[in-house]
C-alpha cells in the first residue's frame, strides 16, 4: 500500500491521478489532496477518498471531514509515502523542493519546477535520497525505455550516461501544427486549447501550441536523466502514439507507445517496479492499418521553442526567466488581454534585459522568477 | 574477453558475427570456426583469425594452421565461452542441443532448431544452465524490450510470465509481398530471393517470402519467452524499423527500432549485458521524413504461415514434420524441381499424412524429421 499526496488535486493531472486510485483502492491509499480554488470539486474528492489531510490555498476548507493542513507539512508528512505534484507554474516550485528534502519520492508532473531550478531540486535529491519521478507520456517513455539498460541510469556522469547516446523526444506540433505562421495573429483561446491529441490542462495546452513545452520538456530530460544538451533530440511525430525514444551506444533505440492517455504515465510513475492491469486503459491496436509519422520541427515556426533551446544552451537563471514570462504570457493570453504572437515577444524581451547569475541558488531563482514577472508586467503597461 | 566457437562461419550470419568480432578484437577472440563446404573462404577466415579449432563438414580440410575438431567437441570445448549457430536447418539441431547440455551460452540463428524441439532445448537448458540467446531481429527485439521489466524473464511459467500481455512480431511482408496472390505459379527463384529490406541467406529468403518464417518465429517467441501462442501476434510492418512490440500487463508497449542489418542483434547478443558503439552500424535518423505502416497480415495469401501456426497449435512432432518437409520444399525449389505454390503443398501433404507423438523426446524428433524427408521425397517421385 502506498500512501499519496496529491498537490493540484483538482487539475486534469489531479483527477487522472484519482482516477488511477480509485481503481487500485488495495494498492494506493489517499492520504492528502490540495488545490488551489476548486472548492466544489476538491469537496467531493474528500467526501469520495476521505484523506486524513486538505487544504484549498484559496477558499474556505471548514467543515470538511479532513484536518486543514498547509502544502509544505503535507508534502513533508510522514505518512505520505509519495507526493504527486500536479501543480503548475512557479507556485510548484517550493512544495517539490520541501518534498524532495525530506527525502520523499516526488512525481512530478509540474513542468517548471525542472525549467526553473532543475540544478537546485536534483542535488536535493542527491543529498537526501528523495526520488524525482517524471509523469509527463515523453519523460515517461524515456524512463521505460532505460529501465534494465544500466543500473546507474540515475546517477548524473559527466558527460552524461555512456550507455544512452541520445534521446529523441517526441512533438505532436500541437493545436496550431496545420495552421500558416502568417496567421498566427488571429489564434483565438478555443483555437489554442484545441490538441489534436491530448487532453490536457489550459496552461500545458497553450504551451504545446506555442511548442514552449517541448522546450521545458528538453531541460526536464537533461536533469532527470543527467543527459547534455546535444544528445536530446526532437521530433515532430503528429500522430502522439510513440511517446519518446532512446538511442543506445550500440545505435539501437527503444521507443516506448501507446494510445494518448496520461493515466498510463500516471499509473507507470505511482506502480513501478510494478505493472498493473487497468481495463481502463486504452490499448494499442496495431492490426488495424496504422500510420505513424517522424520529421523535424520547422524552428522558424516556433520561436518559443528556439527561445527555450537557447535558455537552455545559456543556462543559470535563463530558464527561471523563461518559464515565468512565458507563465505572465499564457495567463494574459488566455484572460484576453494580448494576441497569440505577443507570447514568443514577451518572453523574448523578458530573456533580452535579464542580468543572469550562473549556478543559482534557490534565492537567485526566485528572484528571477518574480523580478520577471513584475518587470514584464510593467512593460506591458498592466 | 569472451571466447567465440562460430558454427556456419561462411554464411551469411556467420561472416557478419565475423563482422562484428573484427571490431572487437579486445573482447572478442575466435576460438573455432566450421562450415559445411567453402573451403576457400573458411581457409580465408582462419588465416585472419587464428582460431585454435576448425572443420569443413564437406571437404578437405588439410594443411590449415588450426587443429581439425570435430563440430560436437568444438561446440562443448572448456576454452569456448559463446557457441554462434549460425546454421540453417535441421543439421543445427545436435550441436545446439551438445553445446546446451555443456551449459555453454548457445547464440542461436539457426530457427528450425527451436521450431523442431523446443520443449527439449529449453528443458536442457534449464537443467544444465545453459543459455539460448536469440539473434533473429525479432526475437532480440523482445529480448531489449523485456530488460529490467522482470527478474525472471526467462524462467517459464504455467500461463506465461505476468508482467507481459503479448507479443507483437512484425514481418516485412516478404519478397513477393506485391506480387497478386494468382500470380504466385509463377515466380523464379531470383524473385523469391530479392528481399525488400533484409539481405539473409537463400533458405531464410525463401522462407520469408512464403512467411513460413514468421511461424518459426511464433514458436520461437513460443519456447524462447515461455509466451502461450494466444499472446503472440503477427503485424505486417513493411518498413521493417520496428523489430517488435512488447505489450506490458499494464497496455504500456515498447519496441526496439533500428535500420535492418543483422550486425546490430549478432552483437547484441555477443555484448549483452553492454552495448558497444560500433561506427559500422547504420543508424536510425526520424529527423528525415519516415513513414511506418502497421496493418493486419492476410493469411490467405500465405499458406505456408498457417500451416505453421497449426502446427504449433497441435505441437507434439508436428512443427518437426513441418521444418522437415519445409526444409525439403525450399532446396527442391532452389534447385528448380518444384514450383513456388508447390512449397506449402508439399508441406501440407507431410502433415496430413502425419501420426504425431505428443511431447515427444529428441528420438522421436529426429524419426520425424528423416522420416518426412524420405517419405516426402519419394510421393515427389524423386
Amino acid at each position: 500500500m502506498k500512501n499519496l499526496v496529491v498537490i493540484g488535486s483538482t487539475g486534469s493531472i489531479g483527477r487522472q491521478t484519482l482516477d488511477v486510485a480509485r481503481r487500485f483502492p488495495d494498492r494506493l491509499r489517499v492520504v492528502g489532496l490540495a488545490a488551489r480554488r476548486d472548492a466544489g470539486r476538491l469537496a467531493r474528492q474528500i467526501a469520495e477518498f476521505r484523506p486524513a489531510m486538505a487544504h484549498l490555498a484559496e477558499g474556505d476548507a471548514s467543515g470538511w471531514e479532513a484536518q486543514d493542513v498547509d502544502i509544505r507539512e503535507m508534502v513533508t508528512h510522514p505518512q505520505a509515502d509519495v507526493v504527486v505534484m500536479a501543480t503548475t507554474g512557479r507556485v510548484g516550485l517550493l512544495p517539490t523542493l520541501a518534498a524532495v528534502r525530506a527525502g520523499q519520492q516526488v512525481v512530478l508532473a509540474n513542468k517548471e519546477v525542472l525549467v526553473m531550478a532543475g540544478e537546485v531540486v536534483m542535488a536535493e535529491a542527491r543529498r537526501s535520497g528523495g526520488r524525482i519521478v517524471p509523469v509527463d507520456s515523453e519523460h515517461s517513455a524515456i524512463w521505460q525505455c532505460l529501465v534494465g539498460e544500466a543500473p546507474d541510469g540515475y546517477t548524473p556522469l559527466p558527460g552524461g550516461p555512456p550507455h544512452v547516446r541520445r534521446v529523441m523526444l517526441t512533438a505532436s506540433g500541437g493545436a496550431l501544427r496545420d495552421r500558416p505562421a502568417e496567421a498566427m495573429d488571429g489564434v483565438t483561446v478555443a483555437e489554442a486549447l484545441a490538441h489534436p491529441t491530448w487532453e490536457m490542462g489550459p496552461k500545458v495546452t497553450v504551451d504545446s501550441a506555442t511548442l514552449m513545452n517541448k522546450g521545458f520538456e528538453v531541460m526536464e530530460t537533461h536533469w532527470l536523466f543527467g543527459l547534455p544538451y546535444d544528445r536530446i533530440e526532437i521530433v515532430l511525430h503528429r500522430e502522439s502514439v510513440v511517446h519518446s525514444l532512446v538511442e543506445f551506444a550500440d545505435g539501437s533505440v527503444k521507443a516506448q507507445l501507446g494510445p494518448p492517455d496520461m493515466r498510463l504515465p500516471i499509473q507507470y510513475a505511482l506502480s513501478f517496479p510494478e505493472r498493473w492491469a487497468n481495463p481502463d486503459l486504452p490499448r494499442l491496436d496495431l492490426g488495424r492499418p496504422t500510420t505513424l509519422t517522424f520529421d523535424r520541427p520547422d524552428l522558424d515556426r516556433y520561436p518559443c521553442l528556439r527561445l527555450a533551446l537557447e535558455a537552455a544552451r545559456l543556462g543559470g537563471t535563463y530558464p527561471a526567466v523563461l518559464s515565468a514570462a512565458d507563465e505572465l504570457a499564457v495567463e494574459l493570453f488566455l484572460a484576453g488581454q494580448i494576441a497569440f504572437p505577443e507570447i514568443p515577444r514577451l518572453v523574448e524581451s523578458a530573456l533580452a534585459v535579464h542580468h543572469p547569475t550562473p549556478h543559482p541558488d534557490l534565492g537567485a531563482i526566485l528572484e528571477a522568477v518574480e523580478s520577471t514577472r513584475h518587470e514584464a508586467l510593467a512593460r506591458s503597461g498592466r
